[in-house]
């Protein structure tokens, strides 16, 4: 970057360099921290030695004094400030910042997306994220990202299963696996025109501005090409416990969870060759890498002492199981980077922990929808999809009694799927998935749900970014879930107050992986047997591929909050018969189950067709690719009955099974229906939803729409919970 | 500050400045910026101006480009940073930064707690905070930060209804009202040894650290007194409306929402006089003040420009109705406050409301329990009881199974008292209060609860902070909730995995304001003459007064949703008839309540003694001062059982009622609940708990206690909700 001021302040700002020159040549090292000094304070630590630090030495050595601030044996004193000696010119405003980061699987996802929003919360410069990814967490980022819809944010994906083969030859000791190696081969992996990249792992929590690390750059000689904190352990020092050998290098060695790439320099000083031949000759003595790609990161400083540009100990401050970390971070007073690097994670022993375990909570439990904020004065490419948003929220009347329908209707939600580590079902012809949605005070009913259902499930949690949190624990702390790697759990972010149902059912629709799902609620538990007889039903009706049907699971409930559940429909009768189980909802609203005909079910053998009427609203069996569930229904009312009527008008048959059942359990109103049940303008609304449905339904389907008219105009059926 | 460097460091600072010095003798003003210069960019916005701003001009009119940054007439281009310039020495690592803020009332108290938390995450020294209170804000945030615990944080409390008579001659139009003037005596209100202080309307947020601002006292020059921020309206120009007449001002005025104050040089100069003689002079004129204590501080620099030292903007970005703030914050890219100074908050229109009110929302739902985290290497005295905590905490075996127990019984849960609008009960001899604690999950009781009940009620709620803003909401959503001011609400702030029941209830309790207390929990509706039905029986029983007696209110429920509630104790029993009601826990724990004798109650004219029996736990009305609940029992179970046990030992007479009633509604177990019924440890922990609790009541008791010692060996009582 070149001046680009007035006339006179280019002036000015040559005297001063000269003048600072001057100073510095006359009063050497000891002028870099002057700022400080004027603050009160003495001694180096703490600061950033910038271009005055000493090389490294000869012998191979680091002055340790340089690269880990505050080393107690670095001088005297207590410090005040990591910033101060010659600050280096923070990036200009808008200039685009680029952060590389190698993430696989379900749980380093989450971690990143933490490790994200921390730098989000401090950022000032639009970023470009280079994410080399597995095809997990691929799924899981890609989707996160494009519903986040931050601006200023670039994303962009590398496929580390194709550079697995390039790394995959190193025998590694670390628990990051192969993943843990792939840094080493960022400099080919990334674009070309790529100079410049700051590379972290996921367990990393920013407790700064990400432009003041890429400051740093500026310090670099012109040969240096790697940027590294020094390591903050004994590990390289090799006396940590008898015959312990670590890999080569320079004194204490350093850590890679921060790392400044050159990747010019490093593609013009030959890095491929460099870092392979380096790697090659230890691994003719040593059996493997014990800390994957550091390791080789540090023999290759050792032998090219050059490349390496120390930072400042606050941009990683290690809190691994024998950490020195304190020395720099009692001495600093601003930390800039937090390393959770023990296998331990949050679990570490460390005197402070709790000081660092809330910093990441911070940004753990941080609403992520906050983070949607736009950089002043950066003109930003906005997101895919964020133009049309802005356009649809500007055109909405804030006098509108519905203003707040509409709004919702608009919201997109942040979608983290499968939060948890998730094995899809090995495929099969006629498996089926359990689909449902819930929030937070559902979550008591999925060990229930566990046990009657064997099968996948694929369900739509409706969250804050904190309760996603006491979700995972909730989970972690129940052996039947932890159990069970077959229940994907998608988070949807809450946002607005109306709860968007069908928003919810479609994603976890749109995530169910075999080829038949079963449209159910959280609040059901079905038949033990449901399961197993929905599979043998769909192959003997042929669904899907000889006819277009939707199945019909009869619906009943209880009362009671301690009921014994029916193993059969002989005891299901039974229990009807005494008045401990009624068909579902036959005191409030008959007319949303009465076509599935319960007379003739309890006498059926074989499935029944029966035909749509209004106000019908069954749980369904249908294939995959059914139609999706009308998001405009938020709140709560006709967000199922919509979806009857459109699988009607699509020509489905419905099938009443003569043997399955779910039954639903009784409970507290929720807190959204509570808020609605009394708003005069709620039916309203709702009628002007779905007088808007209708108009779509017509365009769709023509004429064949006007059979639901009746339906539509009809007196409004009880708001009712989903 | 006097450097304290080494000789050589100090050697260095000496030419450093000297050739600072002569840089801007050469270059005048624009060496200031020099720095940002070098980072690519021209002009003067966005820099701080410091010790080479021009002064106030002999007209009384800003050059505005000096305190408005970013003021597109200033210059031209975009600009980098507003921390350039000769950045202002930051104070040292550890010294104390004061901070003042008048609040009064319970809407102004969050407000101030939003504020702090925003100040807490961003500071990096200890601070002192002056609060100039009434009494209830005093009430709520005296408590709030006792049980907040935040380290190297004091708090010094002054009365403002002292300090009233000495601004309330002045009229006042500012809907702050009088607490809107009290600004002006804080040099004689605080401390004469206090000489710098920054003052903080209650509506601003912190985006940065305040030592930053407080770093600016160094740029007063020997008479300046007072740092403001220019205001960003035209407010003071008079050209608003027809016939606006503003105070007198400097251009555009200043805005008082954060205030540099070296008190030492006020008191000096004689301010007590000085802003009386000009609001005095003015108030001939002018028929009140109409922006409270700013008129008369703008009136008084226009008189004084030398006291004034002006502010960079982005100390003071406010979000008024007609702001000029966007000239500031579209050049700037670090905003340092955010002054939400519409009477509209926020809700002001503004087309970049959204990103000013996500920094908002972040502090407001942030987990304040984050920010008890400990100043490294600044050792302050640490808060009251914290020492005792570390050391009872540091007692705690980790490998204890009921670890989690022992460490939940020890956390001292932040208390915000009275979190909403609240008008005490008036001063009545026989006047019950309904005391109750919930969770989130049971907010939906409350209308109900309302309904059944029109006394006062004292209500403990457990909520993380989030939750309490969604709480907020959901009142203000409630007509009948809104309407009542009798009913106190507490947030006992969430921490740890163990529902802290008792220690709720003690904080319900310890808030009740009438003589008597009903112990009801909040699954419960009293029958709906329960409230008079109490106070005339407290009065012709003569409780309290002539007789120590626990008045019981006997408990049935229902096992259904639906159900319509009994008007009097013969609908009850008609309905306890047709098996639509039991008594309470009839089916699992019939000696809960057992010893009540319902058969005699379903007789019984007149109160009638009932005697103790081991496991006991009726809902009784009893005085105040009653014992407490024993906060050892934490998750559920014998939590009430135990109270009961320490009434009867204190020898409180059981009379149980005979036309009184309360009725258990049904709802789904909680997840507290969940997570414990499935535990072994659970059981347990709790028996360790009921052996601890039996040693203490021996030695408070003697041989009295052995009466229970069969009852705490029994076999456990189930697992159950409070």
């Amino acid at each position: 970057m070149l001046p680009r001021g007035r006339p006179r302040a280019l002036g000015a700002a040559a005297l001063l360099l000269l003048l600072l020159l001057l100073g510095f040549l006359l009063f050497g090292g000891d002028l870099g921290c002057e700022r400080r000094k004027r603050g009160g304070r003495a001694g180096a630590p703490g600061c950033f030695p910038g271009p005055l630090m000493p090389r490294v030495p000869p012998d191979g050595r680091l002055r340790r004094a340089a690269a880990l601030d505050g080393d107690p044996g670095a001088g005297p004193g207590d410090h005040n400030r990591s910033d101060c000696g010659p600050p280096p010119p923070r990036p200009s405003k808008c200039e685009l910042l680029h952060v590389a980061i190698v993430c696989a699987g379900h749980n380093s996802s989450r971690d990143v997306i933490t490790l994200v929003k921390s730098m989000l919360f401090y950022r000032k410069n639009p970023l470009h994220l280079h994410l080399v990814t597995d095809a997990v967490a691929r799924n899981i980022l890609e989707m996160l990202f494009h519903t986040w819809m931050v601006p200023a944010v670039r994303v962009s994906f590398y496929n580390a299963d194709e550079l697995k083969s390039q790394v995959s030859w190193i025998p590694n000791k670390h628990y990051s696996g192969l993943y843990g190696l792939m840094k080493l081969v960022l400099p080919s992996a990334l674009p070309t025109e790529l100079a410049h990249v700051i590379v972290l792992d996921t367990d990393v929590t920013f407790a700064s501005d990400i432009s003041e690390l890429w400051a740093l750059f500026a310090h670099f000689s012109d040969t240096q090409a790697i940027g590294l904190v020094e390591n903050q352990s004994d590990w390289y020092l090799g006396n940590l416990w008898k015959n312990h050998r670590p890999w080569p290098a320079l004194g204490r060695g350093f850590n890679t969870g921060v790392i400044l790439l050159r990747l010019d320099r490093l593609r013009q000083a030959g890095w491929e060759q460099m870092w392979r031949l380096t790697a090659r000759r230890e691994l003719l003595t040593l059996p493997a890498t014990s800390l994957a790609d550091q390791d080789i990161f540090n023999a290759v400083i050792k032998e090219h002492p050059g490349l390496v540009q120390p930072l400042p100990c606050v941009w990683n401050v290690q809190l691994s199981d024998h950490t020195l970390a304190e020395r720099c971070y009692s001495a600093a007073s601003d930390l800039k980077v937090i390393h959770w690097n023990s296998p331990k994670k949050l679990q570490v022993k460390n005197k402070h922990v709790e000081f660092f375990r809330n910093f990441y909570l911070t940004f753990l439990e941080y609403d992520g929808n906050l983070l949607r904020r736009e950089l002043f004065g950066c003109p930003s490419q906005p997101p895919p999809g964020a133009e049309q948003l802005q356009q649809a929220l500007a055109q909405l009347n804030e006098e509108d009694p519905c203003f707040e329908f509409r709004q919702q209707q608009l919201t997109v939600h942040r979608v983290h799927v499968t939060f948890l580590p998730h094995e899809p079902p090995p495929p099969r012809p006629h498996d089926v998935t359990l689909v449902a949605q819930l929030s937070m005070d559902r979550l008591q009913m999925l060990e229930a749900l566990c046990r009657h259902w064997p099968g996948p499930m694929s369900l739509a949690l409706y969250l804050t970014d904190a309760e996603a949190q006491q979700f995972l624990r909730f989970i972690e702390a129940s052996p039947v879930l932890a159990a069970r790697q077959d229940v994907a759990y998608h988070v949807v972010y809450r946002e607005g107050p109306l709860y968007p149902v069908n928003q919810l059912r479609n994603v976890a629709l749109a995530q169910a992986l075999t080829p038949y799902v079963f449209l159910s609620d959280i609040d059901f538990l079905p038949a033990y047997s449901l399961y197993d007889y929905l599979r043998a039903s769909i192959e003997q009706l042929g669904l899907g591929s000889q006819r277009k049907a939707a199945l019909v699971v009869p619906a009943f409930e209880t009362l009671h909050y301690r009921f014994s559940f029916p193993h059969s429909k002989v005891e299901l009768l039974a229990l009807l018969d005494v008045g401990a189980l009624y068909t579902f909802r036959y005191h409030e609203w008959p007319r949303g189950h009465a076509p599935t005909d319960y007379a003739r079910w309890r006498e059926a053998q074989a499935p029944y067709r029966v035909q749509w009427a209004a106000d019908y609203e069954p749980y369904v069996v249908v294939p995959r690719d059914c139609p999706r569930y009308d998001p405009r229904f938020v709140g709560f009312g006709w967000n199922k009955v919509a979806h009857i009527v459109e699988l009607d008008a699509q020509e489905y048959e419905l099938l009443v099974l003569p043997e399955a059942f779910t039954i639903h359990l009784p409970h507290a109103p929720s807190l959204d229906i509570s808020r609605f049940r009394s708003s005069p303008t709620y039916r309203d609304c709702l009628q002007a939803l779905k007088d808007e449905f209708h108009q779509d339904l017509s365009r769709h389907h023509g004429a064949a729409a006007l059979k639901y008219l009746p339906a539509l105009q009809q007196p409004q059926s009880p708001a009712r919970d989903g």
